[in-house]
């Protein structure tokens, strides 16, 4: 069983996770699986996995067998289970918790060489869905606070399979930066009494510069203060804070352009490793005025070294400005 | 120049350095310098680098020549300079301010295959004096709020240089994770009246499981929360906020300990990357009863991925308790 613990300065929770325990020998271990060789996640396979949560498959399709289209299943070595009560528990000054939670697979394609960037685009729309109802379906466990759901594309992004998948971790906590960006906001609203990325929706589409694409619900920017080169944000032009709660024609839009920022992405950089993740509202919380979902694309360009770490303060060699210009003037 | 630029929603500065600036062709480039290639920290090359800030040489040896066995100079691609006014400026809703700052380069040996686990302990001494000299020097410059003193080991913890050097980087900000620390160690004053660092001290002293080394001064442990493999801190016993105030008695000890430590980190984990860092209080500070200055060593062993990114939140696979049992028990 993984354990949650607290950090006692900073507040910030870590899982310690003794399943995946390590001893030192094995770090120096490669642990990259061979290009071509099985894969748990191709059509055929499906017996390799945990049983199907959710599966998108032509009508007769036989669950648990191939098919389909998407399938999320739970992951085969997962960080927190959802088996068991959630204790909490203090050891002098230090805090801990029981490692509950949900670590679910989204294989969004059984297509193996396919990737977001060259998949159809009723596909990566599906891949939206399957969030979704992700999302709605684990809201509804009393003892999980948020689900986080991101995508490691590329062995440097943390990909371990080749095989195009996101990931779904739901948490008996709210992250460290998810709180941190709901405070700051909070912040901004009670001073100017406007949600702050509505704001910045605002002042990008006006400035122009750090605009990458544009359509009816979304604006794909690089933002203002990107830590990282071609970091590129994706948000609703309507204010909503809850993913899960969007329209559908929002969702098909979101699909188009996010998409085709990947797409951008892949071809101004020779289809980089990156990670992206959806931010948004906490399940316990009501609809917010201040608090605006989106997602955040991160190509993992630089090797972050100590000043990072020890600082929380990075150094990006590529202005926003510039990036933004480069993917604008890629023909889609 | 570069810029700070501020995440308007986190309040988390970035430094977007212009002059390190890379168009997107250049990220497929391999960085990596040819091992025994020129290299412009070894003696006789004094020239390659800018002129020497402070040297330790024997009486007699003129700057800017070898004989030296520690040199600090600036860095050549600097992410902050020092020259210039700091400007702070609004655009719409954004904050910036001008790249001033100073970032340094301490060069610890002149012997380019020596690393900190095989260099004497006189010059492991020696690299914490220059440490604490330049704090020293810096803090006088009204413009700097803060000084981050860290070490890159190894390519793949971001070191571009294989001779062994750490970096100085003085900011006109205190970073965002600084911040957060010394936010979380004074609310735990106001709580407790007691600096939550002496705690931690006392507490894994008692318990015993996860300190890695003792002495009449300090302690090295894993600490309770780590969020990385083998995260190892070293900690004064001696309540103390600022690292440039220590004792001399204590930078013996200082350097005997965390020598040690490299030392069984390098035997453990087969001489890893890694980086180091320094947290000490910013310089605009007086003494403070809550905050205590303290090493963080972070082995880098795990590639980050999505959910770290996006959550802040990190899965550490090997509990802190068997690292420290595991390099406590390797022999001196």
């Amino acid at each position: 069983m993984s354990e949650l613990r607290k950090d006692p300065v900073t507040g910030r929770w870590v899982i310690i996770s003794t399943e995946r325990g390590r001893r030192p020998t094995d770090f120096g271990v490669q642990e990259n699986k061979a290009k071509g060789g099985f894969c748990p996640f191709c059509p055929g396979n499906e017996d390799k996995t945990p049983p199907e949560i959710l599966a998108f498959r032509p009508e007769g399709s036989p669950r648990n067998g191939p098919g389909w289209h998407l399938r999320v299943v739970p992951n085969k070595f997962p960080a927190l289970r959802v088996e068991g009560e959630l204790n909490r528990e203090g050891v002098g000054l230090y805090d801990k918790m029981s490692g509950i939670g949900a670590h679910e697979v989204i294989i969004e394609t059984p297509n193996h060489p396919e990737t977001l960037a060259t998949i159809p685009g009723q596909r990566f729309e599906d891949m939206l869905w399957a969030y979704r109802e992700r999302m709605i379906d684990l809201r509804k466990d009393i003892r999980l606070r948020y689900a986080m759901i991101f995508k490691n594309h590329g062995e440097a992004a943390g990909a371990t399979l080749e095989h195009s998948h996101s990931q779904l971790i739901a948490l008996p906590i709210v992250p460290h930066l998810v709180v941190e960006e709901m405070t700051g906001a909070k912040d901004y609203y009670r001073y100017k009494e406007r949600c702050i990325y509505c704001d910045i929706v605002r002042q990008e589409i006006q400035q122009g510069e750090r605009v990458v694409l544009e359509n009816a619900d979304f604006i794909a920017i690089t933002p203002f203060a990107s830590f990282s080169p071609f970091e590129s944000w994706i948000l609703p032009k309507r204010h909503n804070s809850f993913f899960e709660e969007s329209y559908i024609h929002e969702i098909k839009s979101l699909a188009l352009i996010f998409a085709e920022t990947l797409k951008r992405l892949a071809k101004a950089l020779n289809s980089p490793p990156y990670n992206f993740t959806l931010h948004t509202t906490p399940f316990n919380e009501k609809n917010l005025e201040y608090y605006h979902w989106h997602f955040e694309i991160i190509p993992k360009l630089t090797k972050y070294a100590g000043f990072e770490w020890g600082s929380g303060f990075f150094i990006n060699p590529t202005p926003p400005e510039e990036a933004a210009n480069f993917l604008r003037e890629l023909s889609p």
